[in-house]
């Protein structure tokens, strides 16, 4: 398909441009090995990651009022340290351990990728991560971002239509102006309803080595790539 | 006084970081100058300029919902063409001018003082300009910020106390952790009323040689600087 009319690329972040899995495992077993734990850390990042999208869909369903993802992420690490059986962190402990999301490792193409495309394009952020959280990752590992969208801009959590269309309204684009990236079928699907087109970035080890989702793109997406590389590639830059 | 503490510069970015009088009254000689106009362009500049304020004012009082800053721009500058009797455009042409706002230029400190700044610190805008406005300019004239804050993320206009505490909520700070960064006093002294640390950047020209506000700091601020180079070098940069 023609790239015209493409004038700016947003991108889903956990999953898509860092690795959070082993991140959070390397982070934790760090961390929690000092005061003397010994877990299974992948386990422990994976049981984390799992209690995001119950978390999010609360607010979802109007349940609860719109509240950053780090206030969440802060809920559920509760629960999973006593899930886990690990106690007697300091407050200043747990919030190092929380902020671990804001220090996210890029995949090995993130970086090369992004520049080259931010060199044709405007690129920004369409993570459900709350802004500090993704001006703290960029600022950590040298993502060049030229704009911060997504949840917490819109006040909703994708893939509710409001996060894609006030990030698209913000840019002062049409949707069909705007390429969503991502590695997971539903993200891609939610925003191209939205008008959105869409490029689908494989990410088949998110989960590790027995992933069964998103291994491939399910859909007819504009764009299906195998990484950020691939996608610029294909992009022209 | 101690800079230990702060973790964000925001900028005021109309007359603090670009130079909107000669790039406007440049723009708008070349475009309505090959229409076939004549015009005092600077004072065609400092005309449309003035409609700034007043356009706000009717969103800061409440006599009109939040609109974004490029929809103000359009509606000041029919009434510019209408007063310098210019006509005859097409809406291209107009939309084209209006867009002449989204390529200022940068004073010539600004990009090296800048890049000093983010190296040490989160950068971001605080400017009235909308997220677009500002994305556009920044890919336009290379400026590297990390954060694009201000008025269409907070849906209120400077100096309403929301514009500026929406900017350090988002950025999971406290206000005296951000440094408000401007050439204009009153600027600092609302984002001084709400915690918020303060900078000024001394444009004695922004308004010509003859400029009669905003020379130098009449308030006490934070830190007092002659430009931006001055100010990273205040700051440790």
């Amino acid at each position: 398909m023609s790239d015209v009319d493409i004038k700016a690329l947003v991108f889903d972040v956990f999953g898509t441009v860092v690795d959070w899995r082993t991140s959070i495992a390397q982070e934790a077993s760090i961390l929690l090995g000092k005061k003397g734990f010994d877990l299974d850390w992948l386990k422990f990042a994976e049981v984390w990651r799992a209690k995001y999208q119950p978390a999010m869909e609360r607010v979802r369903t109007g349940n609860r009022g719109f509240v950053r993802l780090d206030i969440l992420h802060m809920e559920n690490l509760m629960e999973v340290l006593e899930k886990f059986s690990v106690g007697g962190l300091s407050s200043a402990e747990l919030e190092n351990l929380n902020r671990a999301w804001h220090r996210l490792q890029p995949w090995p193409d993130s970086l090369s990728g992004l520049k080259r495309l931010k060199n044709k394009f405007i690129i920004g952020t369409m993570s459900n991560g709350n802004v500090a959280l993704m001006v703290n990752m960029a600022k950590h590992s040298d993502l060049p971002w030229d704009v911060i969208l997504g949840a917490e801009p819109a006040q909703a959590y994708k893939p509710d239509p409001k996060t894609y269309l006030t990030g698209v309204e913000w840019l002062g684009l049409k949707p069909d102006e705007v390429l969503m990236c991502a590695a997971h079928n539903n993200d891609l699907l939610a925003a191209k309803a939205q008008g959105l087109k869409t490029a689908f970035i494989a990410r088949p080890t998110e989960y590790g080595e027995n992933q069964s989702v998103d291994i491939k793109a399910e859909h007819k997406f504009d764009y299906i790539s195998t990484d950020m590389n691939d996608l610029a590639g294909q992009l022209g830059c």
